[in-house]
This record gives structure tokens, C-alpha cells and sequence, in this order.
């Protein structure tokens, strides 16, 4: 079959038993003599796919019951104005900056409110996670914008800031399902499937009850989580079939023990990744150890060429989407959920060979 | 294999060529090692496909170079918001009302615009096309909204309308691609893709170059067409596995004689079907003859409970999804691109039967 080892950032890899179960279904799913991707969403056997996965999400999250899970067209891009657009009051929030999505957050998010930055990496190329010093919170922010993980310079919050009360959103987008986080901690966690979840198009959103119904009369509908959380995601056509792989991707995590099953995973995937860039002489991390990411594992040599050979000879034997990203250089390897735990070791045993012939 | 024929409004048939070909491609895309899902947005083995499904499409639709092809999360509802925000200039739109999906444009533009209804069907529950008084128009109109084909009702315009200049904005969302039409005539043309172009998940916008980068500084950035423009769209990640399907589906049309190709079999199609309706003494058709949709044909025997008998039947022997729009009642054939001949036949062979069982 001659499938690769994909370290994307995203999209990404997928459990190879899903794609499988995707394969098997693609001409007649059950007994319904058609395709996920032909079946009217209004449709029972679709209704049941959807219920279904919600259900799974709910259970291997242990999301509250006064939480709404919506399944949301137009990429996490589009929370970065729906956030500020539904949740705004006293039109000022708290956010901190870890990399290129909270920028992109704080940008989008000045269009409608003012914006309070109270930490930043920016000052070592946020290759650490900055100290929070509650007194810079605002008491009145409308809420507390955070990225759990970052992708692209492959830093994670180790715990949830206490902000006094005030509500907090977290971009889980790379990091979601991958370890335990206490639902009931955060106003609203949101995420694009392309990572740990499924296929590019689906955006989930997991709201608090009481955050929903104040967006004003300017905010299109299509944009007021209202719409969404009054007809179950259903107000119009949702993107059916990543939906339904992303049910199936939330099945895989419960037969490994769900997310805590996981987590332990992805703990030993990253340690034997981590333990081979803290003891080789040729590659390190670029993190602040405590600060270092699970899922995605920034590296360097600290040689252009270098690298560039590296990466080459890599794709060369199905080690595949190791570039860094590119304003960072080096390499990244993005260790999600479904990437297996011989990836993670072909890769490092392919990094030793690579640094004793040198 | 036991698929059925499947008669449903959207999500809706695909054909079966498609579909196979996904199914080949799910674990092992090409050369690549991995599926479509897998794939980074900004590899270029992914790149490559969405140049190859927007070639074809310009191809097919023989889309002048003026225009921008985007490729957009969200579904075509999402248009009804981004449209008034990004080419409103004098504030004020004319739209004729042709049923559900003209009445849900109209109450999102004026969110944003004047909205002056230039004539509506609405006095004969949508059953047919109004005629078009120019006097009516407004000559500074910011653009004039219509939509090709409705989906409800099943009816279609059969030209499109003299705006003296006028930009034309069309929602062609269940009918386009299966008649030709000059996109020159148009300022703007959008597409959910989930029925004649693939799965949900993403619409297609067809913009005139002149009409992109007016939206002021309120507009999210997601909701400005320039974003999307400017970056191919690829401005964040665009729902992946959904245009690498449209792809398949606009190769299956060429494959078939490109959009007049195509054209020839849905009117063949729809004659079989609208010729038994005029002769059948117990179904008839809902809609003005001149003004009949090709793609959705509503149809009703008068009685309910001869209809839901029908529909029972009918499903029984595989014949799916005919049951009517709720605001309508009674039955409801779309007969999309990928629906065969051999689905129109059973299904008029099965109403013929019944009619004669009677």
C-alpha cells in the first residue's frame, strides 16, 4: 500500500482503520444504498450520524450538559470574528499572545473591541509560554482569549490561568483530544477538525448555555451561534461528511481508552522524541522545556543546509511534511492523535542514523 | 451493491464513477502515501488538485478571465450576508422573490441595504416564474439578486432578465451546471456545492474581478471576498476532501460533453418525467409549464394519503427521497446531473404501475 509517515501540521494524518471504514461505506453506507456524501441532511440515517457523533464527543470530553456542541462551516479563521461578534458586552477582552493565531485573533478582534494583550512571547519568538500576572486581567473583560497549543512554534499552556471569573475561549484547534482538559473550565472551546479530528471544513465549538443569544442585529445570521445552537447544528446544510469522519475519528479515541487513553500516547510519543533532541549533539528542540508541546515538536540543527539534506533524505524513505514552518526554518514534526507510535520511533531512529553519519 | 436511486434535494446522488474513484483513492492518494484528507492545504500534490478542479471548472462554464473562482466554507447561506457586505455601495438592491431561498436573501440584505422587490411569485405560493417589469428597476441598484432555479417549488427562470446594466448576483445552488449559461451575464454567481458539484461543505463564488475589495473595515476578514482572492483560497485552510470531489464531478462532465452535454440528458430527463405528469390522470405537476425546473420536479395527486402511500411504496422498491418540501406536501423528484436516465424510467414506471393498480 506504501502509505507514509505524514508529520503535517494540518490537514494531517488519520487513523488508517478510519480511512478504512471510510473506504468500506463509500458506495452504501449501512443499509441506506448510498454514500454519506448523497444523503439529505434532513434524512433520518444522517440525523443519526450527526446525534451519534455529537454523543461520542460529549462522552470522551465529559463536555457538561449546559454546554451546545456546534458543527460549524468556515474554519477556526471565522471564530476569530464570531467570538468577539457573539460574546461582546463591555466590548473589551483580555487575550495572550503566543504565536501567529492569537495574532491573527487580536487582529480580527480589534475590528469589534478593544483589545487587552496581558502577556506576550513575541520577544523570544514565542518559543515560550509567558507567566500570567493576574493583575494586568481586566475584571470587566467580556472574556479571556488563549491557544492551548500552539502549531506552528510548538508551545502548550500546562495549566488553564485562573482569570478571576472572567470567561475563558480557548483555541484548541491542535490540541484538542489530545490530553484531558475540564470542559467546565472555559466559556467556549473551539477547533478546526484538521488536526485531531477529522478532514478540513468542519469547525466544533463547544459553548456555555448562557453565552449564547446576545449577538446584535449587525451579525449575520449565519454568524450568531444562536442559529446553530437552536436547530442542532441543522439550520443549513453542515458539511456532512467531515462531520461524519470526525464521528468515526471520536469512536477510534474511545476504543484506545478515550482521551485520557490518549494522552498517555501521546506522553510516550513525545517523550522519545523530546529524549533524542535533549541528548543528540546534531538536533535540538527550540522550546522552553516546560513549555513544550505534544503534538507538535519544532526542531533545528542549526545549519540551513543541513536541515534542507535532512528533510530531503527523510521524504526519501516516507518520512513526510517535516519542514518547519517558514518563519522558523528547521523542522517540525506534528505527533497528533493518529500518528502511530513506530512513526514517531521510525523518525527518530532514521534522526540517529542521520547524525552518525555525519 | 444494492444502491438505491436517490431522489433527494441536496445532499443528493453522485455519480457512481465518482464515488468509485474515491473509494480507490481513500488510502493512497497518486503516488502520495496518503489520502486527500491527509493532505497539507499547502503541499503541492494538494495544490495541484484544487488548480486542476478550478481549471476544470472554468473550462466547463467557460468562466472569462475576468472572473475569480473561490472555493468557500460556510454554504451558500453564508452568501446571503457576505454578498450585501462586500458589493453594497449606494445601499440599495433589487431581488425578485421566487420562494425560500430569495425570501431568506432578502431578510439578511436588509440587515445591510434597502432591498426593493422588484416581483415576487408569492401570491401563488412560488408556482411559478413573474414577469419582469423594468420600470421597476432601480437604475442605481447595487446589484440585482435572483436565483436560476428554485428548489422548492421547481421552478426556473428561462432568460435571464435585461438589468440595463445592472450586476446580476444568481444564486445558482440546484441548478448550475446543468444548463449552459453565459457567466458574462453575471456580476456574481454562487454554489453550494452539495447538488450538481459534490459533498457539502463548500461553495463556489464566481466574482467579477471589479467587484472584489470594496468591503469596508466592519466586514470580517473571512466574510471579504478580497481575502479569499488574493490567496487562491487558501487565505486558511479550505475544506480539502470537498473540492477534490467537485474536481472528480466537473472531469465526470467533460467526460459527458461538458455542461451542454450534460444539458441534452437533464432535458431528456426531465421530458420523461413532465411528459407522464401531462398525461397521467392521477399526478400532476405543481408549476407553469414555461417555467418548469429541470432539476426539481413537485408533483402531487391531490389526496394526502394517496401521496404518502406512494412515497412508502415507492421507497420499498428503492426509489428515495421523493417525499415533497413540507411547505408544498405531496412529491418531489430532484433529478440532478448524476441522477441516470434509468432513475427517471423506474420511477415513471413505478408511478404508472400505481396509477393503473388504482
Amino acid at each position: 500500500m506504501n502509505r507514509v509517515y505524514n508529520f503535517s501540521a494540518g490537514p494531517s494524518v488519520l487513523p488508517v482503520s478510519v480511512l478504512e471504514k471510510v473506504k468500506s461505506e463509500m458506495m452504501n453506507y449501512g443499509q441506506s444504498g448510498m454514500s454519506v456524501m448523497e444523503m439529505s441532511h434532513r434524512s433520518s440515517v444522517y440525523q443519526e450520524i450527526i446525534n451519534k457523533t455529537e454523543a461520542s464527543l460529549r462522552d470522551i470530553m465529559e463536555i457538561p450538559e449546559n454546554y451546545k456542541v456546534l458543527f460549524l462551516g468556515g474554519g477556526a479563521s471565522t471564530q476569530f470574528a464570531m467570538i468577539p461578534m457573539n460574546l461582546m458586552k463591555n466590548n473589551k477582552i483580555d487575550i495572550v499572545n503566543t504565536g501567529a493565531w492569537t495574532k491573527k485573533a487580536i487582529s480580527e478582534a480589534r475590528r469589534f473591541v478593544e483589545v487587552n494583550i496581558v502577556a506576550s512571547s513575541e520577544d523570544e519568538n514565542f518559543t515560550y509560554i509567558p507567566e500570567l500576572d493576574n493583575s494586568k486581567f481586566s475584571p470587566d473583560a467580556d472574556y479571556f482569549h488563549m491557544a492551548t497549543n500552539n502549531t506552528i512554534y510548538g508551545t502548550r499552556f500546562t495549566k488553564i490561568p485562573d482569570t478571576k471569573g472572567v470567561d475563558i475561549v480557548a483555541d484548541m484547534s491542535s490540541n484538542i483530544l489530545s490530553e484531558v482538559y475540564d470542559v467546565s473550565k472555559f466559556g467556549l472551546i473551539f477547533a478546526g477538525a484538521q488536526k485531531n479530528m477529522g478532514p478540513a471544513g468542519v469547525t466544533i465549538v463547544i459553548i456555555r448555555d448562557d453565552l449564547i443569544g446576545h449577538a446584535g442585529d449587525g451579525v449575520p445570521t449565519m454568524m450568531n451561534y444562536k442559529t446553530h445552537a437552536d436547530k442542532g447544528s441543522m439550520f443549513n446544510t453542515p458539511p456532512t461528511f467531515p462531520i461524519y469522519v470526525c464521528g468515526l475519528v471520536f469512536e477510534w479515541i474511545k476504543s484506545l481508552g478515550g482521551v485520557s487513553g490518549i494522552q498517555k500516547i501521546n506522553e510516550e510519543k513525545a517523550g522519545i522524541l523530546y529524549n533524542y533532541l535533549d541528548e543528540s549533539e546534531l538536533f535540538s528542540g527550540i522550546v522552553k522545556k516546560k513549555d513544550r508541546s505534544l503534538m507538535n515538536v519544532p526542531f533545528v540543527t542549526g545549519d540551513a543546509d543541513i536541515d534542507a539534506q535532512f528533510i530531503k533524505e527523510a521524504g526519501k524513505i516516507g518520512l513526510i511534511n517535516i519542514k518547519g514552518h517558514r518563519s522558523l526554518g528547521g523542522m517540525r514534526a506534528s505527533i497528533y492523535n493518529a500518528m502511530p507510535v513506530d512513526g514517531v520511533k521510525t523518525l527518530v531512529g532514521f534522526m540517529k542514523e542521520f547524525e552518525a553519519a555525519r
